[in-house]
């Protein structure tokens, strides 16, 4: 048996890898079949994590597990899905025992927060890179797209946005910050929160969704693409964490807050009317600016200013190592 | 815009991810949706293809194109279902136009072959590989697996047998041959065609099925394994194709048919009563062996005496470049 096969029947024998709902078939045969129910469609993303590109190499093995699966489940928060299962494809320069041990359990921790098991990959030696394609569920018509916003809905985020860029300093060991600085900044970076029970909630409501990958501008620019619409945000509006703040100082946490990338929060545009039902709910909907008629994001400052020119100088925040 | 963003739009744009049966979203949001109709469930496979391990650097991005998509499709020709869909996750270490047109033409051609479309994946920069993920619809509980082999089923193939590896001198330049025998045997290596409507039409017949990626014995071995049996393969029913025979002579051709990999032709195990109707059909169906009690696999030759370990010593074929 070689090595690489080894690894196969390691991670088929991995906790995330149990059978489990909607899963007929798991690891081992030529395809792993899954059960989607009546009246449900399935949700499919797949992203690749390339050594040097998307994180540095090296790179702590059980905070890359997690961060590979995370990244790709929050494809699945964003249409509104139920996680159901994932594939993955590792290729590894080579087989260190140490290495798949601590990536397996940070695969696993993920796998099991998010509800999402293991049915399938490839493993290969070569250049480390993952590729990881996640599988949901959701009722048919009804899975959140980037097409459906209206003028006159607001445009909301899930959550604080910037942390994952204002680390990055932090995960390129460029500067230091007090441990109740960078813990919280790096938990972002490293293991995101897939927002799977907001995009859930916001079926049937939300007009349009996505996560933020790229910057709160830029994806925001694709939902004004898909829906032929303007997106007005408002820079003094912008949830901001108290770490971030401390780190960054307020101008520069808002720039990381617009233009940096990886923050895996929800952006969606919501008629007004549901608003109120669900912050009653408790979800941490912040409405950040509105839906206009035209194209493109245009970001105001306090005084309604359009100041969208003066943050294009700042695209390095959308650079990851 | 970025080029690897316009390689997305490029490949978005492609025959291939047009939408179509099965496909609720294409590419472009956060996931593709699809339908899966009630009563089926959906077949899903990775396979990861990575230059200088799996094909020679540099080699025809057409030929590339085709085989990446063939070889993850036959995983679905090895379950018997019915192909809708994949992704491609494709990095790359530059952009070059000519590349990537030769590489969409030939991953067009054989998805339009295997009636399967493009609806999404991830372009990133980096040492080129390709990780296909393929999705296919099957009668809920009618997946051929390979767990179901009883014994007294005979063991069949859907094809010739040794082609790609017969090939092999010939992709690596090592060998030349007249065009009567090398173009036959280089078609079996770079667009082998996913045995798709045999897989079909074993549904609810076949007990166990694969694809032949490793070579006929190893694989044998998972069916084995997996259905807890013995398999006998008698070595002089093995088919033999006229190239195969020509370039390498018979004993390399039956060792190549044994040994070597990448042929992607359905092996199954077959209830007898089942035979004469799907001969009768005109189904390509070679009887190699049978099912027994016991364990492993063992190859047997026109006397009936054990000449397995005498092959041992060919692992080489299952080697590429």
């Amino acid at each position: 048996m070689g090595e690489f096969e080894l690894i196969r029947n390691y991670f088929a024998a991995a906790p995330c890898a149990q059978a489990g709902d909607g899963v007929a078939l798991g690891i081992g045969d030529d395809c792993a079949l899954l059960a989607v129910p009546a009246g449900e469609q399935l949700a499919i993303s797949t992203d690749t994590l390339v050594t040097g590109v998307h994180f540095a190499d090296p790179c702590d093995p059980f905070l890359l597990g997690q961060r590979s699966l995370a990244v790709a489940v929050s494809d699945l928060a964003a249409m509104g899905a139920t996680p159901v299962a994932f594939t993955l494809a590792l290729t590894l320069p080579a087989v260190t025992a140490d290495w798949l041990d601590a990536y397996a359990r940070g695969l696993n921790q993920m796998a099991q927060g998010c509800g999402v098991r293991l049915v399938g990959g490839d493993t290969t030696r070569g250049p480390l890179s993952l590729t990881m394609t996640v599988f949901g569920r959701v009722p048919a018509g009804q899975a959140l797209t980037r097409s459906g916003a209206q003028v006159g809905d607001l445009l909301c985020v899930g959550g604080d946005l910037g942390n994952a860029a204002g680390a990055l300093p932090l995960v390129l060991g460029q500067r230091t910050a007090p441990a109740a600085i960078a813990e919280p900044l790096l938990a972002h970076y490293w293991s995101p929160q897939p927002q799977l029970a907001l995009g859930q909630a916001l079926r049937g409501k939300a007009s349009a969704a996505l996560d933020i990958s790229d910057g709160l501008l830029a994806d925001c620019g694709h939902i004004a693409k898909a829906s032929a619409v303007g997106l007005l945000v408002e820079h003094q509006k912008l949830p901001l964490s108290a770490a971030l703040l401390a780190f960054l100082g307020e101008n520069a946490a808002r720039v990381a807050a617009v233009s940096g990338g990886d923050d895996y929060v929800l952006a969606f545009t919501l008629p007004p009317a549901h608003l109120p039902a669900l912050l009653a709910e408790g979800w941490p909907i912040h409405v950040v600016g509105r839906v206009v008629a035209g194209q493109g994001v245009t970001l105001l400052d306090a005084n309604g200013q359009d100041i969208t020119p003066n943050i294009r100088g700042y695209q390095h925040f959308q650079e990851t190592p």
